[in-house]
């Protein structure tokens, strides 16, 4: 059995990033194709890929090009035949850098933006790979003893607390929290069309945490407990280890949390 | 006190067009104000108008042009100075006219068009409108005795339980699902940031069942209770006059069963 192969989207820095460092440290055979929307522009990436060249794929993917989904998934699916992990990490705030505080900030095109980058991409990169998840191996999340429960492979949409409808105390970052509570339900629309055949694949929406990037930069004096990207992909690889098909559909934070949606 | 001011957006047919007679039915001095995208392709909405032409104006209002809205804000401004009720009801499935089945149906430009339909229009539409709403006169809703929780207007978010991410359990219908979760974290923020003030906005998400309308035609064949659009409607308008602070933020069936997120 080849190493796992492993997709994260949005791999430029951040999250992203710590999840392709991660991956590659995890197993010496495991690869990873890292897609963001422009290498040349990734300068940590392109390192990571020159310091691991036979098991780094660094392809251009702009969520809002469809075809460039298209072609990244021939392109995996010429060379590896098949995903084990989908991570969906790309995200904004809000095309601004700031969440609106109150409507007089909301307008059509930070809404538009922002759905498109943190909602319609993700769910089209899944549609597009979805093909490849289910030839995968099993490589992540625990394995059912229940031959009918087991799975070939994990997807995982990066999503975060404040897109909880429920937990919602506070208002404002309009933008944001709808598009994560848009998010929250394509991974469980998908953990049912991917959930059905004898190659099931486990769905997730995962919060992070509050988490020392770019994303959060303006709001890094309001936080008491500030993640590392380091800290918090160590916990969120715990969780996607410990995922079973009884997890998929949910929404769970950095320590495996339940979220109401 | 004069007549109560109430809009409906998206009221040139369907549940929207049931709510403008049901308002005027209701008492002879209420107000309508009634958009759609093309007025002069609305000739039951016109109808509706010319029986009342003293408490009914028709305003075009396409919710993706921030121009039409801010206009008709003006407009409604000018004439009445305030509103006690405003109700988005302007909605799709999909632009095709079907809910994708799966994920080979799901495209960017489904999901963009369904997304500035269902979620971006009607925050643009109470954004604006939002001054006007803390006007009103508390002509809807259930008045709390506390004078601390008494409220000035009423804002209804025309959802759907296919909606509830919670609630799933068939998946499919990504565009509009997807849609309908965001439109609940925008009504929850709405009752927050509208709910500050010493005159509150009471803000509600409602399911109006499975009507016989054009947007549910295709399915009607499949649906054991389908609604007409005069019961849907009045079922709503109580839920609406039971409407207290306390209820504000909330998603709430035809007959006010509290529908999870």
């Amino acid at each position: 059995m080849s190493g796992a192969v492993c997709l994260v989207q949005g791999a430029s820095r951040g999250i992203g990033l710590g999840f392709c460092r991660a991956l590659l440290a995890r197993s010496p055979d495991t690869f990873v194709i890292a897609t963001c929307r422009n290498p040349a522009a990734a300068p940590e990436l392109r390192a990571v890929q020159d310091q691991n060249p036979d098991r780094v794929t660094v392809l251009p993917v702009d969520v809002m090009q469809t075809e460039q989904i298209q072609e990244a998934a021939e392109i995996v699916k010429e060379k590896h035949g098949r995903l084990d992990l989908l991570i969906n990490s790309a995200g904004m705030l809000h095309p601004s850098g700031r969440g609106e505080t109150s409507l007089k900030d909301v307008s059509a095109e930070g809404l538009e933006v922002t759905f498109k980058t943190n909602t319609i991409g993700p769910l089209l990169v899944a549609k597009h790979f979805a093909p490849l998840l289910v030839g995968g191996q099993g490589a992540f999340g625990e394995q059912a003893a229940d031959s009918k429960n087991q799975h070939a492979a994990v997807l995982v949409n990066m999503s975060a607390k404040v897109g909880s409808i429920t937990d919602n105390a506070l208002g404002g970052w309009y933008s944001y929290r709808m598009s994560k509570a848009a998010l929250n339900m394509a991974t469980k629309n998908l953990s049912m069309e991917l959930g059905r055949g004898r190659k099931k694949v486990i769905c997730v929406s995962l919060h992070p945490g509050t988490v020392d990037t770019d994303l959060s930069r303006p709001y890094h004096k309001n936080v008491p407990n500030l993640f590392s990207v380091e800290d918090s992909v160590d916990s969120l690889m715990n969780v996607i280890d410990s995922l079973t098909v009884e997890d998929s559909g949910k929404f769970f934070t950095y320590d495996k949390t339940l979220m109401p949606f």
